[in-house]
């Protein structure tokens, strides 16, 4: 089986397989005149750590680093005593997906839970309330929840609230990864107020702030928006090796996603693509493709030979071989065009 | 004490105030053109690989990280077992400016030698030999030097050769930090075959390769000369934090880099401009410059209040103020009208 | 409620409540005479090594520790590179009880995966195989099994025989914590040979040797079976903070323990107490004891205030506070008497 | 050359060469009486912790841990944060004779400073004072003395005052490793008063109190006579390996140690055998003994053959070939009878 029609311009691999928007790619060759300051020092970083301030309206610390491992690593590097662990589902980036980097860096225990949704709730927290105070266990001391998940889930504000309540009772804070935060803000109002509602407003202590899927070369931000969690940020950003030296090329980077809304539109354009991918296939029951997508992820189920075919054609990344599970995944300059295209090699092999 | 004249249009910070070099960026904004897979699995990184292959005429391994202390940090990773130490200068980055990377992430000992150039010598590695053996000492495994080194002294192709049989002979490997390599490059040829003279050619096993302060955005090589201990590189770079997934974005520019000489050429501008100032400025004896720099660094000395009317007029960062002393630093796009402008300000001081 | 009978002479809390057996005390008493040289360079330490490798009937290499914690995790330490992990049950020990331990020394992933009976199969291995060779995950490197397990099951010979040949055909080292391992030893035969069975001739590579649950005051022993795997192991020992100078103490112990087969002796006066008192219990069937205890450990349920008027007379500690389930373990000393007083206390309020 | 006289009855290469007091070993014989509860929930543990109150005459919290690499790592691993470093001298057993334990558990650099003598001073803290503040380095937070010295020297009551007090004034934090608290106690006064008036009167604030080398077969102590440090040291104490489960054997020799003032009188016994070997050889000028030991240790230099033939005689360990440095130490059990016999095989071969 072979599929002869002309293939997507743009993959449905995943969302790090894009680009920069032309607006970021503009501002970083504007950065690039003449000399700054290292580390942190210049008017780009001071300009984009205000508008984090502004974004959360509210008086957060902001810090860059390079990348979203390295984002995790430092949340939690400034959030952990020794003897403690982190509660996370098993589905978790953080568990299933660095390469054992929390627990080389940390030194920590990660306790992953099971979750079939990639969520964690109130109650999964106390089945660890047996841990506290029982000097043979690690003791839980941070939840990290990611919002989209793994799985292309969404918490609700209320949600999110509601597990932070549960874990400040416990004495523990809550680390959020925003690996794909531009799609869980637009999925629920695309807005400062939106996004402010499900982390800052809902009791999040520390936030990994993406940009990289969300349209940029590289760079994440890690955001406390509990300021004093940060206080030693500087020194333990170093030491985790995600200082640049060279940063206001991340910072001109991030006041461009931030200055007027780009962050929000280039994560509706992603989730939108991908509900249009949704309307397009949802017809082919054996895909199983049951509910819309929250965000910019979508779960089919396809059968050999057409999987193949299928990704000779486009490549896309398998996702529960056991299941004959893939995953497709729109990123921020996927078009209609490209779903339409996709749509329709899919048509072809069904 | 005040100085009233226009000042230079760049600093003599750092290299790393400086931008990249406007055939990098248009490289990066070149790769930018649509989709493409993650992680390194792209047509830039292959072709850079194989030019860092063609640079070292040999088939080495070569993985790209994000920063320097970054490569740093994996190099040493994937050359130590567990009890094993590094012997670096006492000047070295690893042991004096990394606000303790190498023990968080490595757990192991870095054993610093008192050194009055930064240069370690073969005797330096004789007299830890003591140390092989006992089991209450951390073994010393892994000399890592610097090249240029961090007071802008350089080592001889000669003397990198001498310390790498030592160290091979004592059963250790070698490490070379090459953050400001193309300064080094330059100043012992400026061609491949010079920078394989004191690397590959001198025995070297483990290079760190730095671009950033050779005029790009960001992003360093690690290249394994002895590609056998680059085996599971793939491996620990994600779990120290140092995987991309747009690594197109660092291949480019080092494609950029590589292909026709900027790196060697930008490496001899800043040492040139660094010549020049001396030429300059040696005249006063005041300042104590009596040797020409071997690359990019010159470490004068200036009394209160002549220093500070300097740099507030155009900053430049002290080096001992015990002893008063300074550094000034030329980057990749330092011009001799910069050099010129700032040598009248030193005039007016002194 | 209250019991008012006399309570047993011994807790039924758990076999580290013990003490050590009168020759071990004899032993180290015999070995305070005079000096000797200290870190193993004494001839107790010869003797007790050789005792090990006659136990085995193979040139294994031993080494002692002080402690259950400290025994795994040099094991593990041994035999782990950076980025691999170890795959263990959810009740493993190292999973479980040891702090984190193993995470903060090793810096490594512990994959651990639910087992209703605290025992690894075959499947279980198999269903981390998809992680090998993808480089966002650590690597399963070793897998850790416990014998008796801390449910108190037992592995067959057998069933260790096909988890090792699985583990190793995938590439995997096996680690055995053995705690428990005279009890386990005792079960399965009670003799040298019974140990092989299940440990050398099964293909485990480490072996924790447990002594201190065994009947003496303090002291493990890692066993390299695989000897190769122990070359590096005296350095990496002093840098865990499991080296004792003054070694003669426990090899001393650890020569009592077995020139003369006292370990199986213990194990299975151990396992028999426990047997007894399930015989005198088993016809409640409240307590839920349908299957006699495999090693020295029974987890009956039991209802308050029955419950807390028990521990009140002779502690014991809860198990599973949810279900009503305490655990009841017998260590090397106890008695008949000791089980018939305390079978008495339980049979008075049920 | 071959000595041909009797040799003394124990050796004189370390302290931790000999055996346990007596009294010692007859106290583990009693509390080898009846079960206990593990983890130091024993009535042993209780009164030995009292007794330390008692002897500091303050309410301090004191944790018991099997070896000295471990007192010394547990203490440290409660005094640090992320991103900071220990200030050592260079001959500080953590620096050079723990395999560098430190960095690996603790992931923290130690900052180690030349010292003729092996004692730090005010000056050594505030030749580091330029690190505070800057990202670049690890942030100096503990000063960790060892008293008495690696070279057998001690700091004054005064001299641990004055540190004390500059540490605190810059911050931060004071660690004494107590291998041979015993030794320096009794050369200072041999009384409760005078250990109070070097440790807690003068401002340390974490002791490592060592009981090894003073006549006990196993365990140290972490002694936090800031008791504010110690909050969370029993997860800690676990996570780094050092929890004995049967903790009343370590209790109940320091209850012997402490209750009647034998740890005092141990330590002056080896501090006078040391004095006596001076006495008896000291006007050997080859020798070079041109001052009496402060506490337990000489380090006289002796030529060849006649070195090799004392050591094949009674060994000892050389201290530095290649100044043809020997050290003979002498402990608490060392006798006139063996200083005699010893100084008589020196005779022979001077």
């Amino acid at each position: 089986m072979k599929v002869a029609l002309t293939p997507p311009s743009r993959l449905f691999t995943s969302d790090n397989a894009g680009g920069a928007h032309p607006d970021v790619i503009a501002a970083m060759v504007r950065a690039n005149e003449g000399h700054a300051l290292a580390y942190g020092q210049d008017n780009y970083t001071r300009e984009a750590k205000q508008l984090f301030s502004k974004l959360f309206d509210a008086d957060v610390r902001t810090e860059f680093v390079f990348g979203g491992t390295g984002a995790n690593v430092l949340a939690l590097a400034c959030m952990l005593r020794p003897a403690e662990a982190v509660v996370c589902s098993s589905w978790a980036h953080i568990a299933s997906d660095e390469t054992g980097a929390p627990e080389r860096i940390l030194g920590a225990k990660l306790i992953d839970l099971p979750s079939s949704d990639g969520k964690l709730r109130p109650e999964d927290l106390q089945s660890v309330a047996y841990m506290l105070g029982n000097l043979h266990h690690a003791q839980p001391a941070v939840v990290s929840i990611t919002q989209a998940t793994e799985l292309g889930t969404l918490y609700s504000a209320v949600e999110v609230r509601e597990l932070c309540d549960t874990a400040h009772e416990m004495g523990m804070l809550v680390h959020m990864d925003g690996a794909r935060l531009a799609n869980a803000s637009a999925a629920l109002g695309a807005t400062p107020e939106a996004l402010r509602s499900f982390t800052i407003d809902a009791g999040v202590d520390v936030l990994s702030f993406g940009g990289t899927k969300a349209g940029i070369i590289f760079g994440e931000a890690v955001v406390f928006l509990n300021p004093n969690l940060g206080e030693r940020v500087e020194f333990i950003r170093k030491q985790v090796t995600q200082l640049h030296s060279k940063m206001r090329f991340i910072s001109a980077q991030y006041i461009e996603l931030l200055r007027d809304g780009l962050f929000f539109r280039l994560g509706t354009q992603a989730n939108a693509m991908s509900m249009a991918l949704y309307e397009r296939t949802k017809h082919h029951q054996s895909l199983g493709l049951v509910t819309p997508p929250a965000v910019n992820s979508l779960y089919p189920r396809i059968l050999e030979p057409a999987r193949r075919a299928l990704q000779d054609w486009s490549f896309f990344w398998d996702w529960d071989t056991a299941a004959d599970q893939v995953r497709w995944m729109t990123a921020w300059d996927t078009t209609l065009a490209d779903v339409d295209a996709f749509a329709k090699g899919i048509e072809s092999v069904l």
